[in-house]
């Protein structure tokens, strides 16, 4: 790809601040301030006033299960976690779901609506191998130049239960995994002690962190996250963790929560959230108030588990908002916190945020308020990552990113 | 207005069925089915095979609250209903809120997005007068010959704790509005009893049906619902009241709950839900199962109160799947039944369905599926109201509801 060229951004307000002009040199942000002078060959924009957020981040999701784009799928589904987890291996069996193309289709949606950092879980297990993660080391690789995409080699059937699942993890994480996966080492391993044993093994061996999958509730899941806790302390894995969903969190009594949250704020461990209206979640002002940083993503988006879900990341903000009853204008910059800021920073993305010397990640929406960008989730009028023009009026331009 | 037109609209698929004609004369529905002639001088729309819709119906929100199209509210409020009620008090005396204007632009993106029918409650208080319920009885009438709205004339100060407020509220009734409404006997009228008698006698002496808000947890909750289907069945009220939010039947112990539903189907009293995620709700399958109709509104939309909140009644139904975890294909038809069917049969609108005879209320979206329109809310490719096209591709084009 070329060098990416100058570009002046005229008259936009950073979160909402006053108007002014931006300034992307060599994909960075130069400079921000009232009437900077455009550089000799250097494009110009006119921003008319727009919003201005740093680019959005989507926590967690699952780009290589995705179903977006393709003919409807009927969901006649039951209710159990593991009547999920087994239709979706069955339909696989059947459907030949490409996960190369449907994580591609995915993250370029992702990036038309302003997404230039994400986090997906990708699924290994002995059926299907490394396949699925090699369908999306192919979709990193061609969004590489505009949107950054973190893989979380992922046991959807469980790590003990099928014997050679840990080997393939490894193996995973040779083949460019970044991250380790896990799951409900109660309810679906069976063996707590052992599986995250296992786990914190291979990632240990492999030098990756740890993003687990924890939908065990109340008791039981206080009982995982505190081994957890145990290991990430023992091993060393202070500030390399992370607890997706974390649903436990929201049904123990305060004193209990308080205990893990102080616990987990000092082992620098992250909780994700895809703020569920129908389950228990973590309380999102307590977590921040006891230290601990909570970030945003949809799980699944449009697949076998789920019709629900979008790319528009704007709109996992309005959910986050809607489930915790931020009301408030500075409540709902929290809710955008978790899909920024909060986002990058708990994942570990590099070079964020609407500061000169940061990755050109813009997005340009027609909002008076950070509080209206997130309720009316407005279309993008303009993204900008990594320096370029990727999306203009909510649709992708022609690129290296949208072929 | 003059003489409504014959239309005919080609190829389209009611709720998902294979594709038919549809004939429009004098406003409703003439015929339905395969390749049907165009009556000479009819008007012929294709449809594309897009998915056919009933209208949309919001069951319960606040026109004369909303400010919708002004400049943005920064919400500072405190966490209390009372908190809410006292600084929307405050804020009027300042704010110079035009109630007629106001509760006509979100009326008309309302039907933009496909609502013809709706709910709305009407603040009346000792200190507002009828004001906004003149403003809102201007809107009706203007929209009257494309939208259908059900005024509720709604003490939103309470009932008894400021002398007058029953007068005015028979004197609202007088005036126009269709439903009398109350508010949390318990919690906000300090007095149950007296103020369910207050209400019920209004409701008796001027034969109007109720909407009772009942944000009342728990045990209280169950206490005030309680003693209004005493009334209910006492007052020979059956089929004549409406419970919107009746938070406390998704805090109760299960048989207790089973109680209240049986007595509730059994006198035809309905249950109104914005199904918000960050509170206990009705179970809505239980409800349903239990015979007890169940339908869905915003409840306010942008005001002092909440920053949410969406003239697009398919949001709606896609929030009421998210807080019931309907992921099915067949859970998702509950959802859009909330909006559509459900909801007109709750509220006593008449002539309504995709049927001949009907009154033609249709909305036209790109979808495969009714689950498909739910979890994607696509823009409305046309909308019919009264057998008039009123909006193309999500604009209201030009007529006297646009004026
Ligand atoms: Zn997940
Ligand atoms: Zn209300």
């Amino acid at each position: 790809m070329p060098a990416t060229p100058s570009l002046l951004i005229r008259r936009i307000r950073p979160l909402g601040a006053s108007p002014v002009d931006l300034l992307v040199q060599e994909g960075r942000i130069a400079a921000l301030g009232p009437a900077l002078d455009a550089p000799p060959g250097c494009a110009v924009e006119e921003g008319g006033g727009a919003l201005l957020l740093p680019g959005l981040v989507e926590g967690h999701t699952h780009l290589d299960k995705t179903m977006w784009g393709l003919d409807w799928y009927r969901n006649e589904v039951g209710p159990r976690l593991i009547d999920r987890i087994e239709n979706e291996r069955a339909f696989r069996k059947v459907s030949g779901h490409d996960a190369a193309i449907q994580s591609l289709r995915l993250a370029r949606a992702f990036l038309a609506e302003g997404t230039s950092r994400l986090r997906t879980h990708v699924d290994v297990d002995t059926e299907a191998g490394l396949r699925h993660l090699e369908g999306v080391l192919r979709t990193r690789e061609a969004m590489r130049p505009v949107q950054q995409i973190q893989i979380v080699a992922f046991p959807q059937s469980g790590l003990l239960g099928r014997p050679g699942t840990a080997e393939l993890l490894g193996q995973a994480l040779e083949a460019g995994a970044d991250v380790l996966g896990g799951l409900d080492p109660c309810a679906i391993d069976g063996d707590p002690v052992r599986s995250l044993d296992v786990l914190f093994g291979i990632a240990q061996r492999h030098g990756r962190p740890l993003d687990i999958h924890l939908h065990e509730p109340g008791a039981m899941g206080a009982f995982s996250l505190g081994l957890i806790l145990d290991r990430t302390a023992a091993l060393g894995f202070q500030g390399r963790v992370a607890i997706s969903h974390g649903f436990c969190l929201g049904d123990l009594p305060e004193a209990e929560r308080e205990a893990l949250l102080a616990r987990m704020a000092a082992l620098r461990v992250v909780l994700i959230t895809s703020a569920p209206a129908a389950r228990s979640v973590p309380p999102l002002l307590e977590c921040r108030r006891a230290g601990v940083t909570v970030l945003g993503g949809n799980d699944g988006i449009r697949d076998t588990w789920t019709p629900y879900g979008s790319p528009d990341m704007l709109e996992r903000a309005m959910l986050i908002g809607l489930r915790y009853n931020l009301r408030r204008d500075d409540e709902l910059a929290i809710a955008l916190d978790c899909i920024t800021a909060a986002g990058a920073d708990g994942l570990g993305f590099e070079d964020y945020g609407l500061a000169p010397g940061r990755r050109a990640d813009l997005v340009l929406v027609q909002a008076r308020t950070v509080a209206e960008a997130v309720v009316a989730r407005p279309v993008r009028q303009l993204v900008v990552a990594a320096g370029r023009i990727v999306a203009r009026d909510g649709a992708l331009l022609p690129g290296p990113w949208a072929a």
